[in-house]
């Protein structure tokens, strides 16, 4: 006998619309155990996606999709979508070079509306779907899913405040699991945690449902009686929702979204209801599998894991995340200076910050995902001579950009940025591709820049920046590891500033190696050396200001030079250097070896890096090809 | 006898402070007098700054400035400000070259603590300031004014969230004049209007206000007393402001802006009261100045006028403003296309949309202070085959950097994207500059970019949009004017996707214009030509898809090519073109003339270009010195 009896009948949502209302917790239970099953042995994003399942068969069941637009927010919880839109044989595959995407991806299927990986979109998204529907007379409908934490992101409170106005037919299912990937922040967090606590006036919400239920049977006079009354209440009570309610929508719930009749026969009744309509919906991240249910944050994404136990390989314990030598080097700097303050918008895990936040809580400021709010807020907190750190990984600070320019750099106020995941950033894939951050940055008045090519030299970034106040300052360093081993967390070396370092010097070629490409230029080095190519390589160290001295020199002996940036070609180093070079010594410009400007997908730095033949071979043979 | 005897006692906020809370309302007079006077000779931001004549005082008569921390949103409205601390006899420089700056300055003055410019940030530096405040232990208050339209915006949403979670003592006055520029929209501005309509819960509030002014001389335990008190009241009534106190501030008001005396009790009192506040006045702009009350949008920014009647002098009748071309462009292509949507974030006026939005209302799409939002939106609106027009400002587009990588261009979405006030954008200065769309936008996947060089190329530019579907497309143009009798609106030229422009050629050196350099590419062609030396032309049109194939056959037959191009150095089309133009051509560069990579100040575009030599004389005199 099959181990999913009702998920083998289910190829696409047609088949799950044959099915009785009864069969439902079936399909959910058939459903959870293939995830469960699926992941223990390949790992993913976990936690959210059991969370999700019911509130997903209850969307595919009652919408016709994708007639009707169901879209996600963010999206690393759309693997019950996945498998019932057609792709359960390859879930297996996801996140891996060549296989499924880890968020919706419109490549895959028609049912994926959005590339998604950044918070707080999908309102935005169904918003722009609704009216674009009502301008070409069309009348499918339009859901979006949201999360706790994304729906207090600014841009997707614009789209409340917005959508509230013109008010087309729209439903937000607001999926609320308490946490974003740690623990929410923020006062809408509160509240609604203030919501769920507080059953007063729910009870006689769910009169008014049940009464609702049987409208479509009564006719539309009685609805229009039952809208006035349900409004005339909310004078005279505390009405859940009503943040929502003041943004123009109407709200519905709390309701449990493990239920899967209950979202059923609610979705059913809701579609009716004309105007935006947001429904809260409380989900539980890691349900139906203890461990996750236990510690959901540990849980958020999984490597391979024993069902039995819950168990993850340890990893090597000599490793330690780049992220983790940042939050590491940050207690250290606040034990030194106790002014310093450290910024997150919701990435305390990922940023490697636990520690830290547990031992400074009152340095740490965990903004919600809000890297608008972040920026602006560490550019106001050198104030009082405080020495704030932003934490943030390249492909979010993009939300940041306006405030980079317009609430930093324009008035040269010295927030150190940090940031994490620049570069290819594996399986994540396109939407989290770390590869602009140096072209933009580049691109800002007063802005300084190190690219750190080790671990080390994090470390000493670090203390190097907390005494420095000429200007805003940035590193960016990839997701990898160090060797705690070699890491020298107390007196790190110290730095100087603008210097570059020539690791070799030839008179055929200069390599010059930005941040990240450093063992690749190391090995290309070597490789042409052994070709009899006599080969140059600096280590550039500082983008900004950069070496002008050193590299011009060098570059006055050398036949020609290559620049090897892990950056898109047109938003990286590239420019930058190519407009600061001086001309006379452009004739000898080879090429500069970078992502080129198309969508990166995900699979293994390496995977990648060969795929663009950026790895030592492809670069030494386009190098010898040219010369 | 002094026009203004009570402003001309008050050189700085101390002397203010000195004066009885009698004269308060004199001073009021005299500065509202004064503002007049002034604008009335040289023009500016005028019905705002009317509107917060009263607050201002108020605000520096109640607290320590520049120690207790005043931070203003946008700042078009801190001509009462600038009066007040020292910049009296300099308010007729303001918005001229080497005069004031319109927007606060910290250059200028102790008392404007952040350059400022775009809505929204004032929550967020507040909130950065009291927690810098707190992390070092001093004791000063805080406290930002922020208009109705600002607070709707992403950012400052984002900054309201996480303030209440983290509740420190800081004010935030919402300056409530139910308008931004133009009329305003989304349901946070409907919200405000339903709380002053709603006065039942306000006249308990008024005497819980009248109790809570004897609350110093009756001591905290009273003090805890009526908070109770209020908090349970809140349970059982509705709250106006609840949306606020919903994310964690406690909400006052509304008041009347215009009373102040009114306004100094009130703020005396609430700077007593523990954990973020918000105050919301009422004001009206253009108050006391009987035109601009009647009509605020169009004194919002005024030219010279007569004090008496409020006229201002008569624009050229044949001159039109590119952004009205591109209205009625769109106008045009509406008809044509019934499928058109014009998106626009808070800018009717400012992009030439008010006819265009009085035809079409349906096809408008006004989505408030939310670039984030729009982008995104604009995204979404390209299913169903509605073809959106995103029309946008330079600086404002910087905002929506993250959506337009995530949102529109991975997905390769048909957005179009009519970028309004690129390059120098004149008296707005540093804060407003459109010099750096180019480089970001050649940074992104999929983004093709046109640069028109005449008002003639965006009428035809907009025309082809209209069907081209391979990829999202921006062009962007300057703040500058048509000449009526020379456009063709029916009609026009046909585009050829990639197509640069040959001008002229010659072996000695080959321009490169970008778009709005064209004149002045033009002028030194002739100069230099007239000095012997043959020059070609190109007027590149296209940044990408670039036109290799012209541009390359024109470089093998040259001496030395330069680019022209109004654009920030690093952030324009300078680097995209330089990594794409074949690197053995690359022995010819000249040089980029663009922009420094630093804050580029206000003044006319004639004044800026020349004081970095990008005038035709600056650009001729380098040429030849390096040739």
């Amino acid at each position: 006998m099959s181990l999913y009896p009702y998920l083998d009948q289910i190829q696409y949502p047609e088949d799950l619309r044959k099915l009785k209302e009864t069969e439902l917790p079936l399909v959910c239970k058939d459903l959870r155990e293939f995830i469960i099953d699926t992941l223990a042995g390949i790992g993913g994003h976990f936690a959210s996606n059991l969370g999700v399942v019911e509130l997903t068969v209850a969307l595919h069941y009652v919408f016709n999709t994708p007639v009707d637009r169901l879209i996600w927010d963010v999206g690393h919880q759309t693997y019950p979508h996945k498998i019932l839109t057609g792709r359960k044989g390859q879930l297996s595959t996801v996140r891996k070079w060549g296989g499924l995407s880890g968020f919706p991806k419109r490549e895959e299927s028609k049912y994926d509306l959005y590339n998604t990986g950044h918070a707080g979109t999908s309102i935005s998204q169904a918003l722009g779907e609704a009216c674009a529907r009502d301008l070409v007379g069309k009348d499918y409908k339009v859901v979006s899913v949201i999360g706790d934490a994304s729906i207090a992101t600014g841009m997707a409170l614009e789209a409340m405040n917005h959508g509230g106005h013109v008010k087309p037919n729209m439903l937000v299912i607001l999926n609320d699991n308490y946490m974003s990937i740690s623990k929410n922040v923020g006062s809408i967090s509160n509240y609604l945690n203030n919501i769920i606590s507080s059953q007063i006036y729910n009870k006689w919400k769910m009169v008014f449902y049940r009464f609702l239920k049987w409208l479509p049977l009564v006719g539309p006079a009685l609805e229009s009686i039952a809208h006035n009354m349900e409004s005339s209440m909310k004078h005279f009570m505390m009405t859940p929702g009503g943040l929502f309610e003041d943004l123009g929508f109407t709200y519905y719930g709390p309701i449990d979204g493990h239920d899967v009749g209950r979202l059923v026969q609610m979705l059913q009744n809701l579609v009716k209801i004309d105007g935006p309509v947001l429904l809260h919906v409380l989900t539980q991240k890691g349900k139906g599998y203890k461990p996750a249910e236990a510690d959901p944050i540990k849980y958020h994404g999984v490597t391979p894991f024993n069902k039995e136990d819950g168990k993850m390989a340890s990893a090597d314990s000599n490793k330690i995340s780049l992220s983790k030598i940042v939050g590491k080097t940050l207690s250290d700097l606040t034990d030194k200076y106790p002014n310093t303050a450290v910024i997150t918008p919701a990435m305390i895990e990922g940023s490697g910050l636990r520690d830290y936040q547990e031992k400074y809580p009152n340095h740490t400021f965990d903004v919600g995902i809000a890297e608008q709010h972040s920026v602006a807020f560490a550019g106001a907190m050198t104030s009082a001579g405080v020495i704030p750190y932003m934490c943030i990984y390249s492909t979010f600070l993009t939300r940041g950009m306006d405030q980079l320019v317009e609430d930093v750099s324009l008035m040269n106020l010295p927030v150190r940025f940090v940031i994490d995941r620049a570069g290819i950033v594996g399986a994540d894939g396109e939407t989290h591709q770390g590869l602009s951050d140096l072209g933009y940055l580049a691109g800002l008045p007063n802005m300084d820049i190190i690219v750190p090519s080790s671990a080390q030299d994090i470390i000493d970034c670090l203390h190097f920046m907390a005494t420095y106040t000429d200007a805003p300052i940035s590193i960016r360093f990839p997701k990898d590891n160090g060797d705690l081993r070699e890491l020298k967390f107390e007196n790190p070396n110290v730095i100087e500033k603008g210097k570059a370092r020539v690791l070799a010097e030839g008179n055929d070629l200069l390599l010059i190696s930005v941040g990240s490409m450093l063992p690749i230029a190391k090995q290309v080095q070597k490789d042409l050396e052994a070709k009899g190519k006599k080969v140059g390589l600096i280590d550039l160290f500082w983008l900004r200001p950069f070496d002008k001295t050193t590299i011009e020199r060098l570059l006055g002996d050398v036949g020609r030079f290559a620049i090897l940036d892990e950056s898109y070609v047109h938003s990286g180093a590239s420019g930058y250097l190519l407009n600061e070079i001086h001309p006379k010594y452009l004739s000898k410009f080879l090429k500069t070896f970078a992502l080129p400007a198309e969508p990166i997908h995900h699979g293994e730095r390496s995977q990648v890096l060969s795929h663009y033949r950026l790895n030592s071979e492809g670069i030494v043979e386009e190098i010898l090809r040219i010369l």
